[in-house]
């Protein structure tokens, strides 16, 4: 994603970057409410892609991000299966 | 992801796990506006987290998801680095 993208995600900026991620979420919120699985499947694709650009633009690894927060058991509850009331 | 949380996203369904999502994005661009790097990575794994229940409840495979629609080159203008203009 980095490879593809940096370039002309860096030029675009967070602000506008950001702006694309919440075009692509409205865009999954539609798809979700039809039964093309593929279409939906592509959105949830794109929202991770512009995530990734607004993560590789800010300097962080978004994978490492996860994997810190998220390892092996709920950071609030931590349980696993999580317990958490909501 | 899926193990630690999937019976709670289950419950809570669609629309409710969409509205977390939205929620997490918010809280995601106020962090984006100060200058504290690991809270802003907090933020990105929330959001990747709350991504992967809403793809877990709709039964789709986010990294396949991200794989197969961006694998080694835009799959827009089809070209590496994209040339896209936006």
């Amino acid at each position: 994603m980095k490879r593809l993208y940096f370039q002309r995600d860096f030029k675009r900026g967070v602000d506008g970057t950001f702006s694309w991620l919440t075009d692509e979420l409205e865009e999954l919120k539609e798809a979700l409410k039809g039964t093309d699985k593929e279409a939906t499947e592509k959105e949830f694709a794109d929202v991770i892609a512009w995530l990734a650009s607004l993560a590789n633009i800010t300097g962080i690894d978004l994978e490492k991000a996860a994997i810190n927060k998220y390892s092996n058991k709920c950071p609030k509850c931590k349980k696993s299966p999580c317990q958490c009331p909501f």
